[in-house]
């Protein structure tokens, strides 16, 4: 029920990943019965020989309250218990289901992630993993907004589910994490990046050291290639933002001056699309909460439904559990 | 003798400039003077109508020493009290030159302004003011390295800096000053901010709030256009080398999408050219010091010495200490 298109784009989006994830798993449509039935009439309408079998595939529960995108999250999460929010991430929490997607009220998600699914041992806070495109693969950066005052070994925890994700979801093979700074060398940043840099150094990460914002762009630096990228909350939000305006502004630019077509724009940087790596998980929670932009489309919400999977799938969850135990054995 | 080109590139810019600038005006090169002289009279050579006129209007200066640009900051300054970089600064302070312009080791040039030239009364730190393209007109970010942990106190003083040098120097009346944050309302942000936030609503500038990463490259937020923005130095710069890289990189994509040459490239983009707005502006010492990239092309010099210019035509750095004076008054 969350986001700026719904309930008809999430189920737009729920439908295209059915057809294209393996058949053994379902969908749970969270939110009002009655709309969500209406919705799915209406979507299916048109495609009778596939609709029977996806329709099959689909569960609705029924959340009779929503959670708006201007509610204040705390608020919204404890005053709307039977949102489709909350009532969503409780079914993960009670094992009946893998994951949850939403394109809702990234705060409440955060707030309602956290208390139902509880983070794992020895984390003090979850964290937001985006993927920046770039020339080389895509980059996961974390936090990219959950947290806006980052302590060092906050940032260690966030190298460690960095480098779990980037293993499990994108099949980065030991991962090399850089930690965000204004310069390579480990003496060059402000008081928490140059005192996690030192706690990097022995954290077992494939630690790479620092990199600029030059390297996310291009992928690495002159060190090699980059898979995940640390900072806090605050710098990675406004990055993430930045980044979200100065492509779109290009094209125009683009567009405008070569008197190219909409289609040949979107081909052009068809690598700065961000609906094809659909949503951000919210790292650190037992169980898996993707995170989607409140202006998703539906090829968005399917990729973030078919990467929930692939996070299930993997056992992302129990590794990151695994790792952060380790990391807790080696400290003690 | 700084940066990744000299001499020949920053004496290339210096007689660019001098074509372009009031004839009434002089150029001192400092250096060593058998270098200086020869790439001169190489650079002359080929134009003798003019070069004589160029030539009248140049001073050698003669400084035997050289701060490397990997030589640390305050060693560089304190033990090469001969170099360009420290003897070019002292002809200011003494009255000798109206501004500086420098594509060397930045730090040193920082640490070499603050104490040749001294901060004006009431300030702690000086501040970088670097030009963001924007698909409107530039808008200037501040501090974009010099410092990487701020006060709420010195994003404040950043903001007055920052609109003195719009109104003088860019030509903005009455500059809109944003405060880079994570979301509009005042309450978004880290802590640092936040304070900032209800520091600048009664600081006696023209503040607009927050803005967003998103706001930079569009150049404003929906509440109007925007010509400054407060950060501190640790996401000024991470913003500056990430903006750096990401548009040849999205010129990459374009051009061997499109099939389009170097020239069509620069063309489309040409708003992103970072030469057209030569160097970065140290604000808040009593003078006028401007920072060039150390890989400068001349082009990026002559616009340095055309903002230098400018800086003191403007009496900008009058303007600073009158703005600032008030400040305390109103606190006072």
């Amino acid at each position: 029920m969350g986001g700026d298109y719904a309930p008809e784009v999430p189920i737009t989006g729920a439908l295209q990943a059915l057809a294209e994830i393996n058949k053994a798993h379902r969908i749970q449509l969270v939110g009002r019965t009655v709309v969500i039935e209406q919705t799915l009439a209406s979507l299916l309408a048109g495609e009778l020989s596939a609709a029977a079998s996806l329709r099959n595939r689909i569960d609705i529960i029924e959340a009779p309250d929503v959670i708006e995108m201007t509610d204040k999250p705390a608020v919204g999460v404890r005053g709307k218990p039977n949102s489709s929010m909350v009532v969503g991430l409780k079914l993960q929490a009670e094992g009946k289901s893998d994951g949850f997607v939403s394109a809702g009220n990234t705060g409440a998600q955060m707030a309602a992630s956290t208390f139902q699914l509880r983070l794992h041992q020895g984390l003090t806070r979850p964290a937001i993993a985006t993927l920046f495109p770039t020339t080389l693969k895509p980059i996961v950066v974390l936090d990219s907004g959950a947290n806006v005052d980052c302590s060092a070994e906050e940032l260690v925890q966030f190298a460690r589910l960095g480098a779990v994700y980037a293993e499990d979801v994108l099949g980065r093979s030991n991962p090399s994490v850089g930690l965000l700074s204004i310069g390579e060398e480990p003496e060059k940043g402000n008081a928490v990046v140059k005192e996690a840099h030192q706690l990097m150094l022995r954290a077992g990460i494939n630690f790479q050291g620092n990199v600029e914002g030059r390297d996310i762009p291009a992928g690495g630096s002159d060190r090699g290639p980059i898979d995940v990228v640390i900072c806090d909350g605050f710098v990675g939000n406004v990055l993430l933002k930045f980044y979200e305006a100065v492509a779109p502004m290009m094209m125009k630019m683009a567009g405008s001056a070569l008197h190219l077509d909409k289609a040949a724009i979107e081909k052009t940087f068809s690598a700065l699309d961000y609906s094809e790596h659909g949503g951000a998980p919210l790292l650190g929670v037992q169980g898996v909460s993707i995170i989607c932009h409140g202006r998703s489309s539906a090829r968005a919400i399917k990729n973030a439904i078919k990467k929930a999977v692939q996070a299930a799938e993997s056992g992302m969850n129990a590794h990151i559990g695994k790792r952060l135990a380790e990391s807790q054995e080696v400290e003690a």
